[in-house]
Formats: structure tokens, C-alpha cells, sequence
């Protein structure tokens, strides 16, 4: 099974193994980042190979490990260093940076596959009888540290329970647009089985390739077209999940006014209260039509209010992505080269036109927009969103550079790998706020970062686009890249992470809107949810998972972990 | 303060004291009424004059009194019999037929105003001190027993807290379209204010003017135009709740991934885990436009599949309501009488001209259809609707009945005080379920009730309506009529309740879907959220409200109050 995953995708970075970013017909990216960053002439920091790393012998032994043959078949669980290896982390700038930096510390001591329930309730009991920790897995594709082994679980033998082979539809029910399906089947999978009876569930994160139904359910994941079908906590109708204390159901009606709705305390638990086994989700028919285009408004502003004016309006696109300045320079510095020199020449005349017109570059602002639906729907729509963008002093780009991102949407991790190989710093943080405090934490936070940069001494810059828009709110993306001292990356990106996130939290924000909380996000979850929100998950941990086996660490603030130094 | 709530509403029924269910232009509604129900030919069973009632006296006396008077001035606590009276019930069925009864052994021994959160806070201290029960109140139209006190409460001291005191908008948000309100504003005090402003909160239940926004959220209410605004749950952006254990406040972001969601604890906890004291939700801008208007199919079948169509298409009306072919014959039984004579009979000629197109009457199925939105959207949306219900055989009725129909909206509980004069059964079961299985729960459920009708021997109808709809689903709400044996009233509708649910349930139908659980639904409320969540309800009331003062004997099955007999 994990000889699998590693030809899946890279262990050490992000992807299909064989694919890289390719800037072969992008000339103006490497000179634009130049002029912002001093980068060094030639990358130097590359992945170690992977028979170069040393990994601590696993401690999982004696009568552990005879009563786990009992429990599942070998095939199915490894000791072996490359499957610890690649089970030890997530897909954070932290993680990645960790692997290059040979830092392997924490890996677990085992990986298990189990393929039924009862196989999953036994090792539930095995490794609560052992005291041993489980962390469960999707995907792996965690960006916020939800799915590594802590320190404070290193003290006992810790296993990563890998829900892989939990990877299939159970049922689909076109009359009440429903599916019902495991929770470790990834988003390519799922989509494929949707399709295939007329359906997409209608969730594309960033991660989809790799990234699971079950993983999506409990971190409150969101897609690229959420403004259309919703977070995924809008698309959960009902959850299987086992618990250490046995197994939960949660019953699946349109609506029910029966008490509280627990599958929201299961959506965004993170696998510390419940392993998730099977969701039932709304489906949606294939949409006709899928039309994505670019506007260019003369600035942020003009575009944050157009945007607030159309979600508030009733509209609900499937993509609005709008880049601030500094973001929209790199979206032109990312362009195409035309191959043929006529094509180049217009390329560049359009440029300048755009200039003249008043869309001056370090000022502009580029919308993505998508719509779906049927024609006649992504017709009419596209006609009132121009209208009304229009007044706001937007310019249509036109159909084929929203194509082009279209195309080209899962692509941004490829790029961070070819910019860690010049020791960049680079990572993403996200959040969301109401309407009225969106544009003064947008600057803040900004703020904080550049002061973070210049209080370490570094260059580094910030920018940022807006997307998932809802009526009372909107979230906010924001890239960080910066050249960190070689050496202290992990410890200068932590104070760079803890100047943002204070900055988020103290001007309105959350602290995530759909990475989640895992380990980076934990020291502000006690100020964001309240004492009262916290002593209740403690309990509800204490009486679903007594042992304190899953997951430790993650989500729950506790004082032994919130003072854990994390670098 | 009681001495308001007496002029606001009759004690003993629906509504205003000066007004009474207008059959004056009405003349077919009766004749209907008794071609289907052998009903007695006057009506004798009244409601009692207030006078005449005897509560036992409060038992609320020494330490606990003069330590609450500390606690509040006089003038807001009462131990008067009158102000126990109007506190004792909601408006089910089964209190109103009990007010009748004279069956009043379960009053409050107290109602306390509280006017401020300190107030409020001292009295939990107070009432856990002394082992007081607390029944918290906003406007007590409970149609499942959700505010009265339960015998298991009895066995010491209940007070009722209203929360009426609590009416204030506190802050509206225009840019981010947000109100904060205190919990005991009523729906219309509410509704203008925000309208003033130009904006509406669009939750109108049938109990519109006496409900509060704290029981709408306690209950995970419905308004009749939730299918365009949603159900409470879906408004809630935060709340503020007072439990013996400390203030609760949950943060307010337009979507988190930062853990579960805790307002969905609170939305649907009816009480028994916290008092609600402040709510902010989603707000919208007035609607330019609402069209209310009829269409008739030739079946119910075919009107289900029309609405199942549009709302998977997309659409989001804001109301449709599609009643049975029983229902339907009720809406033409209830028309007006035109004045002048050349209308009657062009009213009789358009009753036959509907017969002979095949809208045959006892077949046939009508539909409200509410639009609301600018007058473009409105009058585009009308046009696809009239195109696709035509492919489903509707005609389209007009506008004119629609607007009755609205007009008359929230008038349905006058009615029924007028059919408890004849001493007749009438209640109502709410549930919600996917569309696969509607239909089957819908035969089901209404072959239940009439089984039970059979077996008390007594006579009895039930109709239905469709309405609330969702993509994955449907609610449907059944009207039960019988005519129940004279002192055997009661026992006679739990029998009828217990058939209907058990189909409910048995079919796949939610018990509740806005009613909320109360004393009426508890029986069945283990069954459908699992073991598993009544043990963490358990746990968390524990935690929240250790000495279990909160609105004991509701929502949280027990062992104790399972086996009482409610009759």
C-alpha cells in the first residue's frame, strides 16, 4: 500500500513525481520575483534523497506488535523507514522545510491500513490497551501541521492510521442528490464516479488530487467553487464515525429541528474526537456550461466592493478570486509567452494599453471569475456581472486568461517546490471576517508580516487575494514568500506565523477559514472559540476517546502543548 | 409586565383577545366540515373564565423568596394566580384542550422579568442554590410542550424566566448585513426595526407575532419563506448564552475552520443547556417585490415532482406550499363569498370550468408560490416557474388567491380555536425526509393516523402540505381533525401522536422538522440522533448545568421521564 503512495506523488514535495512546474514558455516570472527579492543566482537547497535520511528505529514491539499481526494482515501495516517516512508529515512550508532539512525526528512507528470498520474498532482497542497514539490520516496534504506526530505523543509509540483503503461510493441517490461515500477516497476518485452518473459533488480545494472526503470533513475544508456549493460543512448531510467509545451515526434528514446538530461538531474536529468512516453529501448535475474569465479593475478596492455588491446582490458564481496589487503583478508575470513574434508583439501592446487606460500595474486588481450552470444560467449571468463590475471601473480580460487559471488551478504547490530549492520561504495563511472589517485586517495583517520581516532583518513580501464570498463576509488569502537566513528558516518562519496570526485575531479575522487548526493554529484557538467552547471539547475528548489516544496534540489547546516551543 | 401579556393575547387561545376567525363571507367552510366529520351541531366546549380557575398555591416561599427579591424588584416577579396561569402552557393542542379541561396542576410557582444579563446570572445562582427549577420562556408558543413544567420538575419549585425584557436590536450592520438582537424580541418589534433600515430578517413562522428570535433559535424554527432565507440555523451567525456555568459567546466570522461549530450545539438546544440571550444573524434588504400566486395541479404527485424540479434546478422562491388533494378541497372550501351576485356565479362557473380541464376536486393539489426579490428577478423567475409547472399539468390560478393566502398567512391558529368550540382534535406533525422517500412516508404516515382514528373508533381526517423544500428533500406537515371521544380527549391524541410518530420515524422521516422535540417528541428522540449523542447531550447538560435546573424533563431523553405518562 504505501510503495503505492510513493509512486503517487513526491514524499519530499508536492505532486506527481515526474511533474515540475513548467516555466519553460514563462520568461517574465524568475526577473519579476528578482526585482522584488534577492535571490540567490542558483537554487541550492534540494530534497535529500530519500535513502540519505535516518529515522529513529521504530519503537513498536513486542507484545504491541504480535497482537497487531492478530489484528490486521502484514500487508496491510509497515514498520519499514520509507513508509514511516512518508506518513511523518504534512504539506506545510514547515514540513516540506523540515524533510529538506533532514529533520525526522517525530516520524510514527507504524502505518496501518485497515480495509473494514471492525478491522478500525480493533485497533482502536489495541491501541488503547497499549496506550499507544493514533493519528489518522487522508490524504497527508495538511498545511497546518494536522497530521504529524507531536512530541507530546512521542512519549508512547505512535501509529498512523491511514483511511486509504476507505475509498469507496457506496451509493448514490440521483432522486435526493445524495452520495454516500468512504471517507479516505480522494477528491479525483469521487469525481470520477459522480461524473460518470451525470453529478459532481462541486469540491475542488486546492489539494483535490490528493486530498480526502474524510480529510475535507474534518478540517472545514473549502473549494475553489465554494461560493456556488457551499464549505463542505454545507454539503454534510449525515457521518459514520468510530469512536474509541464505539460508533457514531448521525441521522441524515434535508432539515431537522431534533436537538442540536452534531455533524458540526464532527466537521472541523480533525480526527481528535472520531476517526470519520463514510459521509453522505449533496450532489449537484453536472453543470453545462463552465465559463471562467478575468476581469481587471483599476484597484483592490474598486474590486472588493464590486464583489460585496454581487454576493449581496443573490449571485452566487462558483469562482471569485480577486488579487490584490502586488498579487495581480504576479498574475501577469506568470503569463504566457506567445511562440509566434506577432502574438508577442500584440501581447505587449495590450499591456501598455491596459497601462494607458488607467489599469497601472502595482495598482490593479485581476478578478477570476467562474460561473457555472446551465448556458442560458452562465449566460444571463455573465451579462448583469459584467454590468454591474462595469461600474466599479472594470475591464474584461476575457475568457481565455480565466481558461488558463482554470487550467492551471491545482498548480501553485508545483511552484512552491521550485522556490524552496532557492531556500524561499513560502507559505499561505488564510481567514475571513465580516464585510465591515474586511479592508483594515487586509492592511494589518499585511502590515504585521512586513514588520515581522524587518524586525528578523529579511526581505520578504506579502500579498494576498479574496475569494469565498459570502453575504456578511469574505475570506482572505494571503502568500508570503521571504529569504529566511539559511539555517534559521524554521524558527524565523514562526515568528513571521505568530506576528500574522496575532494580527489576524486581534483585527477580527479567524484564524482559519479552511486550512484548519492541527498543531500551527492551536495557540489561538482558546481566544477565538471562548474557555467555555474549549472546556466542552475537553470533555467531549474525555468521554468519546478516554484513552487520549487520537490524535494527540492537535486542535485542543492544553497547557502542556501551549507551551511546547514548535520549531 | 404579565398584565401586558394578558392584552397582548388570549390566555386560552390564539392571538389577539378581540379577534376570532372571520367566517363571515366563509359560507362553505362548515358545510365542507360536516360532510366529513360527524360534528355535534353547536358548539359547547368553551374555554373557561379566567376567574374560575384554581392553581395550587406557590411554593416558592421563605428563604428562596426573599432572597429572589433581592435579586429582582416586585414589580418584575409574580406569584399572582393569573400570571402563574399564562405561564403555564405553550399552544399545542393538547395544553389548549388541557385549559379547557381546567387541568391546570402543573403551574409555575413564579414568573421572573429579568431585565439584564447580572439579573439573569444571579438568578441561575439563585435557582441552583435553592434546587429551583428554571423553565426559560420567550413568547410560550411551544407547540410540543417546550415550555411548560413537567411533573419530574414539580417535585420542587419551577419558576418561569421570561425573556421578554430582553427586546432590544442592539446594533444592525448595514455593510455586512448583520443584526445583533436581544433574545425576547417578538417577530413583528423585530421586523420593524429592521425594516426601517430597508432590511428584513425573512424567518415569518405561522407564530410570527408572539414568537421570539431566542425561542426561534432554541427550536431551529422555520418561517414560511425558508426556502429562500433558510431556517434559523442557517441565519445564525453567533450567540451570547447565559448557562448556570458562565456566559457563553461564540465568534462571529461569515465561515471558520477553526473546529466544530458550536452555535449548532446551541440552535436546537431548547433550554436545557443555556439561556439565549443575544443572537446575531444574516440580514437582507427589503424585497422590491413579493408575488404571491396559485397553481393547481390535476394531482399532489405531480405538484410534488413540479416543486422537486425547480428546487433542484436551482430556484429558491421563497415559499411553496403544495397541499394534498384533502388540503386542496380545504382551500376552495375556505374562499370568500363574492358580494355581488354576477361574481358568485362566475366563481361557480370557474369551479366547474376547473373540473372539466381535469383539476378534479378530491384530486387535485394546489400551490402557493411566493417570489420575493427585485421586480426583474421576480418577474423572470415567474416566467420559467409557469413553464416548467406547465409541463406538470398546473394551471395557473392567479395572483389573486396567492395574495390571500398571504394576507391570511399566520391566521390558521384562529381557526383552531374556533374548531375547539366543537370540542374537535386538531394538531399538526411536522416532518422532513429525502425526496426518494416522500412519498412512501407521506402514504405511510397518513395510513397511521387513520388506523388510529379506526381503533379509538373514533371519526377523523388528515391532509397535508409540502413545503420548506431543499434540494436533497422535502418537510411535510400534516393537519389531523377527529372528533374525539367527550373526556377521553387527551388520552384519545396520544394514541394519534404516538401512531403518527412511530410512522414518522419508521419511514425515515425526521420527528421534528421545526416544531423542535419538547415533551411531545422526546419519546422519540434517542431513537433518531443515537446513543451516542444523548450521552454527549447528557455529558454536556452535566457540564453546563450540574444541578439540572435548566427546563428539566425536555429534549434530553432519561430513563425517568421515558416511562411517564403524559396523558
Amino acid at each position: 500500500m504505501w510503495q503505492e503512495l510513493l509512486k503517487e506523488q513526491k514524499w519530499w514535495g508536492w505532486g506527481e513525481p515526474s511533474r515540475r512546474f513548467d516555466f519553460s514558455r514563462r520568461p517574465y516570472f524568475w526577473p519579476h520575483l528578482r526585482s522584488l527579492l534577492p535571490l540567490p543566482g542558483k537554487a541550492f537547497r534540494f530534497p535529500p534523497p530519500l535513502e540519505a535520511l535516518q529515522l529513529p528505529p521504530s519503537r513498536l514491539t513486542g507484545l504491541a506488535l504480535s497482537e497487531l499481526r492478530r489484528i490486521l494482515p502484514d500487508a496491510r501495516f509497515s514498520l519499514e523507514d520509507r513508509a514511516r517516512l512518508i506518513h511523518t508529515y504534512g504539506k506545510s512550508y514547515r514540513d516540506l522545510m523540515r524533510i529538506r532539512l533532514g529533520r525526522l525526528d517525530a516520524p510514527p512507528d507504524a502505518v496501518l491500513f485497515p480495509e473494514t470498520e471492525e478491522e478500525m474498532l480493533g485497533l482502536l482497542r489495541w491501541a488503547g490497551s497499549h496506550g499507544i497514539a493514533v493519528v489518522p490520516r487522508g490524504g497527508g496534504t495538511s498545511v497546518v501541521g494536522g497530521v504529524e506526530c507531536v512530541p507530546v505523543a512521542l512519549q508512547r509509540p505512535v501509529v498512523v492510521l491511514s483511511l486509504r483503503r476507505f475509498d469507496r461510493v457506496r451509493k448514490i441517490d440521483p432522486v435526493s442528490r445524495m452520495v454516500e461515500a468512504e471517507a479516505g477516497i480522494t477528491g479525483p476518485k469521487l469525481e470520477a464516479v459522480l461524473n460518470k452518473e451525470g453529478f459532481t459533488l462541486g469540491h475542488f480545494p486546492e489539494s483535490f488530487h490528493y486530498s480526502t472526503l474524510g480529510g475535507w470533513v474534518a478540517t472545514r475544508s473549502a473549494g475553489q467553487q465554494s461560493t456556488r456549493y457551499g464549505k463542505i460543512e454545507h454539503m454534510v448531510e449525515s457521518l459514520r464515525i468510530l469512536t474509541p467509545s464505539g460508533i457514531w451515526q448521525t441521522p441524515a434528514f434535508p432539515a431537522a429541528a431534533d436537538g442540536p446538530d452534531f455533524d458540526q461538531l464532527f466537521v472541523g474536529s480533525e480526527g481528535v474526537l472520531g476517526i470519520i468512516t463514510r459521509v453522505r453529501l449533496l450532489i449537484h448535475p453536472l453543470p453545462q456550461q463552465r465559463l471562467y474569465t478575468a476581469f481587471l479593475f483599476p484597484e483592490f478596492t474598486a474590486g472588493a466592493e464590486a464583489v460585496q455588491h454581487i454576493v449581496q446582490d443573490g449571485f452566487l458564481p462558483a469562482t471569485v478570486r480577486l488579487s490584490d496589487a502586488l498579487e495581480t503583478d504576479f498574475f501577469f508575470a506568470l503569463r504566457e509567452q506567445p511562440v509566434s513574434r506577432g502574438k508577442r508583439v500584440w501581447q505587449e501592446w495590450g499591456l501598455k494599453f491596459l497601462e494607458h487606460q488607467g489599469y497601472r500595474s502595482s495598482r490593479r486588481s485581476v478578478l477570476i471569475l467562474g460561473l457555472e450552470g446551465s448556458r442560458e444560467q452562465v449566460r444571463r449571468q455573465f451579462k448583469k456581472l459584467r454590468r454591474i463590475f462595469r461600474r466599479y471601473g472594470a475591464y474584461h480580460l476575457g475568457p481565455r486568461l480565466g481558461q488558463k487559471w482554470y487550467r492551471h488551478r491545482f498548480d501553485n504547490p508545483y511552484l512552491r517546490d521550485e522556490l524552496l530549492n532557492f531556500n524561499l520561504l513560502v507559505d499561505t495563511l488564510e481567514t475571513a471576517c465580516d464585510w465591515s472589517r474586511f479592508w483594515s485586517l487586509y492592511q494589518e495583517v499585511c502590515r504585521a508580516i512586513r514588520q515581522a520581516y524587518q524586525q528578523l532583518g529579511i526581505a520578504g513580501i506579502v500579498f494576498a487575494h479574496l475569494s469565498h464570498i459570502y453575504q456578511t463576509g469574505t475570506s482572505l488569502y494571503f502568500v508570503l514568500l521571504a529569504v529566511p537566513d539559511p539555517g534559521k528558516e524554521l524558527e524565523q518562519w514562526a515568528v513571521i506565523k505568530k506576528a500574522a496570526s496575532e494580527a489576524i485575531v486581534r483585527n477580527g479575522g479567524t484564524i482559519s477559514h479552511h486550512h484548519g487548526v492541527g498543531l500551527d493554529h492551536r495557540p489561538w484557538i482558546a481566544r477565538e472559540i471562548g474557555p467555555a467552547a474549549v472546556k466542552l471539547l475537553r470533555q467531549m475528548k474525555r468521554s468519546l476517546d478516554s484513552a487520549g489516544i487520537l490524535n494527540p496534540g492537535k486542535l485542543i489547546p492544553d497547557a502542556e502543548a501551549d507551551s511546547t516551543n514548535r520549531t
